[in-house]
């Protein structure tokens, strides 16, 4: 295999052009490989094996600078830099990371998991460069979904009107995650099929040439008018008029004409889009026949494609996805918002079932957020399902124009607490503190996915403003659903074992641990009390009154951070009211970044164990309510 | 007067358009001369007095929807539809908003203080309509500067894949509130001024007549150009390929000619952008001469248009920036990032002095904190200069891009706490529950002018991962100005008063207010020692443990969101310290959004007074160390 040749990037620039489509070759055969066994993003990596080797055959990173918009498409990049032999741990606890980490490689500089940063990044390393008078080259990947979020837009605004040398691979593959949206990707699209654009020139140019025989004024006209005309009808004139020169699109699978094309590229002095074309999961069939499912992948069969699934309880966004169904039937002012995640947000079936009342906005939180908010002005009930982490997209707007315009917009919030494998760029451990703070939100987590439906019947019911129910990425608990759906009262927390030597409230998930820990103490002879705190925004005031009357000790739990968080709240009641004494510890996710792993290592990592709980209670609780 | 006639639109259907241009006049009279007292937003509202006429005149609100964009452009509106009369409480305590307000008006439909947001709510208004078989015009009107947020573009993109009806309305006048950066912003100079495109496009069409005399074939294929080439050369084509119809350039003061274009803009079936051009400031020469000074103004003398100014020490804005030319004089990594504010940040000298190092990215913050990021990650020393009530657009981009790679960004925090008139969508009241709770954040406020200047010096000294540091929208205490600047040590507090009896932990702006209440209790014989709280995060956990083995009760006090704040910091760290039976109080800003008036009005409604501090004091101290 050539591929074991390659250790670092100077190792291809050794090898022909028919050589490094053999490392291509081989490279794909790695990934199905590899992946198949431990899972990861594998369509989109497929789609840029070309286009990566490309970048490090014709450029020298690192000390020119590769920037991947979302690093899940650096897995080719990460094979090229020597990381070849870490593949069996990606994604896994202390393994490989899926996206791209300063701390692996000189060759990785720039970190990302959320879209449409790589833009911006870009723009400053370019700026720092000309400021330390450098040469090195600016390089940044980004995919046509990627490039609709308002801060990739944001940052090509900026860029051609600083004209400053940086490039710019548009990997066009008419997919972000689920297939793109948008004006733009229609634009896109006709650039790449219709071909009009190309031939119209061509005939243009043609045509232009016999014109002289007509005469003097007009010729000079026609002269004119190709001036002007040169830079209209080149495909990519929506780039032209932003500043950028335009090449393509090409074909990136194309190895000579992406290398012929780059090339050209890197002689542009200022800024230059390359429009490549990619095909998501290339090489590989199953991918490539359905990019959507395979674009982050579980582990699977080589040869058929099948994917190993364990069995068991539904996960939370299928029973999302599957109530919101049930009550759209009921109220048809029910409408449902993604930014490009219909698949993982569970809308699939919604969108089956309600086209028109179905959203996909692409990737721009802001914009759905505000969206949203324009929709519940004129009495519709919009569901905003976003997971947590990118929910920190649209934060100025749930602020400024839903809760403080006290909106009804229901946010259904996925992906809350530790998301396992995709690690500290998507972990969904802020939203509790950012949203917790804000004026007229009310903020719900459910003890189990029946309780979620509950729930899910209580934000649509409830007329007063901006409500959002968290839940996570995981299966249920596989408890029984009831038919019938009831509110909730709101502010209203619940009982789930009696003990009145201390309680914990604890949120969502956190409950069973609670619940462990509670059982352990009850051989100690300590009976806890745990409460179900299923809303963090508002609480229960007359439970938290009752406990302190009772002055028992609390102990609250929550998966997301300490700082500001459920526990915060707590605290800041009982200060609010003028409540002091009480002996009141809270435990949530510590002051740092949790990395990628299981989302048990995770939470054994942060110290939500029985364990911890158990040492925890034996020190708030008074010795005289303890055994011996 | 005409003007005094209208108490309704209506009343101005009834006009002939020489009327209208009469209202027009007296609206630009009476503009001048209401807010020569009151100030407020003069220049962008005598920039839209016809388009407003126009829309009020053509149009039937409230049925059919007028979102404006940035809502301190609605003034005119605000005329027209019967609240003239309340001009002279403008931005005032309980009087009339300087923004849109659903509350005063059954014509106030959207409510905003940010920019961008009116695309997103007129495509949500759109699709309500649609889905409720309704037929209403909505109109949204957005400036060119608004229009490079990403969120206007990420709206964009989603109306011309929508296509559903819905006009926009480019109020085009060159400006933001700074003079306008960005590619887009030379793109529609270049409509504006150029004029090529429309000679272009009838030399073209003078052209194509006469090729016919050439011969067949060619004539099929001139054919075939033309039909590529109508919507290639119009003036616009970046809109048209967005899936708009493109209207324009239009003047916005000439209202025949509004008129007709809007009426025309009115027949397209889908999403159609009228391009107005027009002047800010426009008929009042001061305003016009200097537009950018006259965005948001002061009383001023309406014959000389001097603007009437108390004196009294520098503003902090004004030391941040007369400092950063210090600082950035002995440190060629310092550059300055600012999103469409050089005036309103103090930045104006710096971009005089280091033209090179200063970076106005447009209205952009989410790009201005990703390019930091980038700028940050090769080594230079960014400050992002910014408001409060703005870095929420980048709260993402701040916990992703900036906090968790730990990337040396500095942030400016201009407008923390209370702003004053611009009320409830602009206060500064998030930032430090929103900032403490994302892991690596250092967060600073001074405690008076003098201290900014320390707190700068130890930004930028500091390399180990983002530093912020807020000030308030007031002038500072007038104290002594250090000539030396010293780093003070990263999660340091200082007392400012001594006291054993109780301890108040203040934030900056509140310690005036500490030390009065203290000086008050000290008359009753209870000594509060006052604590100058400078690091917001990280605390100062030596002084808090000292607090702790006194076990005197603490008060701590913030012009900030009391949920999730510094007191719930101070709060927080005890219970992790499993320090338990203190007497805390925590006061903040209440929950709610704290509407217009004086930054003293605000601060009264919420309780931040002296008498209320005393109050809290005497319920907190055992009642054995109070007198009598």
């Amino acid at each position: 295999m050539l591929l074991d040749h390659i250790h670092q990037p100077e190792d291809l620039k050794r090898l022909t052009v028919e050589q490094l489509e053999q490392v291509a070759a081989e490279t794909r055969h790695f990934l199905v490989e590899k992946l198949s066994v431990t899972g990861g993003h594998l369509a989109p990596n497929l789609g840029v094996v070309e286009l990566t080797i490309a970048m490090h055959y014709l450029f020298d990173s690192p000390k020119d600078k590769f920037i991947f918009d979302v690093g899940h498409q650096s897995y080719v990049h990460k094979i090229l830099t020597g990381r070849k032999d870490k593949f069996d741990t990606l994604r896994k606890y202390k393994g490989l990371c899926g996206f791209v980490k300063r701390s692996e490689s000189e060759h990785d500089v720039w970190e990302a998991g959320h879209s449409s940063t790589s833009l911006s990044a870009a723009m400053g390393m370019a700026v720092a460069r000309d400021l330390k008078g450098e040469k090195n080259r600016i390089v940044a990947m980004i995919g046509d979904g990627a490039l609709t979020g308002g801060m990739a837009l944001e940052a090509l605004n900026h860029i051609g009107h600083e004209k400053r040398k940086l490039m710019v691979i548009l990997n066009d593959n008419e997919m972000s995650i689920a297939p793109n949206v948008g004006a733009l990707s229609h634009y896109l699209a006709r650039i790449r099929s219709d071909r009009h654009y190309v031939k119209v020139k061509e005939e243009f140019e043609h045509l232009i040439k016999k014109i002289p025989a007509i005469g003097g004024t007009l010729a000079k006209t026609a002269e004119r008018v190709k001036d002007s005309f040169k830079y209209l009808v080149v495909p990519g004139v929506w780039f032209e008029e932003l500043g950028f020169t335009y090449l393509g699109p090409v074909d990136g699978h194309n190895l000579p004409l992406l290398l012929e094309t780059m090339k050209q590229a890197d002689k542009v002095n200022g800024p230059v889009l390359v429009h490549v074309i990619t095909t998501k999961g290339k090489g590989y069939s199953p991918a490539e026949a359905d990019s959507h499912t395979w674009h982050g992948i579980s582990p699977y069969k080589i040869e058929s494609g099948q994917v190993l699934k364990t069995v068991g309880p539904p996960m939370y966004t299928e029973v999302f996805g599957s109530t919101l169904i049930e009550l759209a039937k009921q109220d048809e002012r029910i409408v449902a918002i993604t930014p490009a995640m219909p698949g993982g947000s569970g809308l699939l079936g919604f969108a089956k079932e309600f086209p028109g009342r179905m959203f996909d906005v692409g990737i721009a939180e802001q914009h759905a957020a505000t969206f949203s908010a324009g929709l519940a002005e004129e009495g519709l009930k919009p569901v905003f399902a976003v997971y947590s982490t990118f929910l920190q997209r649209a934060y100025d707007q749930v602020v400024h124009d839903i809760c403080r315009a006290n909106l009804n917009v229901v946010f259904a919030i996925d992906r809350a607490g530790f998301v396992g494998p995709d690690g500290e760029t998507h972990q969904g451990v802020y939203d509790m503190a950012y949203l917790r703070s804000i004026p007229n939100m009310v903020l719900m987590m459910p003890k189990d996915e029946n309780e979620l439906r509950h729930m899910m019947k209580t934000a649509f019911e409830y007329n007063e403003g901006p409500i959002a129910y968290r839940y996570p990425r995981i299966s249920g608990l596989g408890v029984p659903m009831d038919e019938t759906l009831q509110p909730i009262p709101i502010g209203t927390w619940e009982v789930l074992r009696p003990g009145s030597d201390a309680a914990i409230l604890a949120v969502g998930p956190m409950i069973p641990l609670a619940l462990e820990a509670a059982e352990a103490m009850s051989k100690e002879g300590v009976q806890v009390r745990v409460i179900n705190a299923r809303f963090i925004k508002p609480m229960d005031e007359a439970m938290l009154l009752q406990l302190a009357k009772e002055d028992i000790p609390i102990l609250t739990l929550e998966e997301g951070a300490e700082l500001g968080g459920f526990g915060s709240g707590v605290l800041e009641h009982y200060s609010q009211q003028n409540v002091y004494g009480l002996r009141i510890k809270i435990i949530g996710v510590p002051d740092y970044f949790v990395e990628h792993g299981s989302v048990k290592e995770q939470r054994k990592e942060v110290g939500f164990t029985a364990e911890r709980l158990v040492s925890e209670l034996q020190a708030l609780v008074p010795r005289r309510r303890q055994r011996a």
